[in-house]
């Protein structure tokens, strides 16, 4: 079985914070990955984003899953 | 002027790929980062998460922001 | 007045936990319904889905609204 | 290996449609199941979601990811 | 019928921009609104987010529903 | 630097609650704005969305960051 959402990032597990319905879990992400990011078109064109750029990928922590 | 949203991850563009309203971006990844992922208690407690666990961050593409 | 967002699973709900700033709602789906999942070209032609593919669809708890 | 989102629902690809970098992907669902919906406390006291009430989980397309 | 996403913010559609999948829908807001941000408590303490901060509600596109 | 996410909502912070690990940001928005919704082009034209219409965007609360 695989997942559609193939952005993986591999790490270690830092620390685990439990509340009484959410959990927020710090991952040390360790070895390199590429990802894919899909924004709009114009924000793309706006940012003029191109091959060599540096850039961050940037996530809210509502958006990542843990997988083990 | 600073976000919430704290998970950045530095890298570097490998590709654009333009459609007509969406854009993906690949994102060469390489160094290393901590990052918190927030998922239910309930989850985290059936995959028994601690300390120390190898995991991965997983994220679904249309989650991804591009800072630059 | 009618939502973008037309993926809608009817059912009942059997249990409500309430924390301090979030609600998690266990929801017993028992009705057929069809969803459209929208991912990159890219996921759909690695995944190599078709017409007729029994497959799954995953939805993280964050992302699920609740209609009363 | 075990992913955090649980929420599963199975069901058949009825439709898959391509465009330039996205996909959608229908799926007709057909088996119960029981899914957990995290909204803020305050939607769900405005609501009062209670155990037994007849909801529908309302889901943004861009949200569903395919597990095959 | 009430949804559990409050957050409604009042416009006028100004552009409608159809791709072969998704559709970008520019809306001119023009009525003052409450929202509420759901955020991590560490993000909120890191920012030292108080009442009658000057802030800025950002979202990604991909995120944002229409009502009509 | 800046970030493809470029809907922001200027406004001002009317309420802060913290839970143990998520918290509520309730942020008062007064200024017009323009902003961008992608939705599946399936559901802007079951909504026959066009140029003029009165709409609502609809936003859940754990999609929206903060930045101040």
């Amino acid at each position: 079985m695989a997942i559609s959402a193939r952005n993986g990032l591999k790490g270690k597990i830092e620390d685990v914070k439990l509340g009484e319905v959410m959990a927020s879990i710090k991952i040390a992400v360790d070895e390199p990955a590429v990802i894919t990011a899909v924004i709009t078109r114009e924000s793309a064109e706006e940012l003029s984003l191109a091959e060599g750029d540096e850039v961050s990928a940037v996530i809210k922590s509502t958006e990542i899953m843990v997988e083990k």
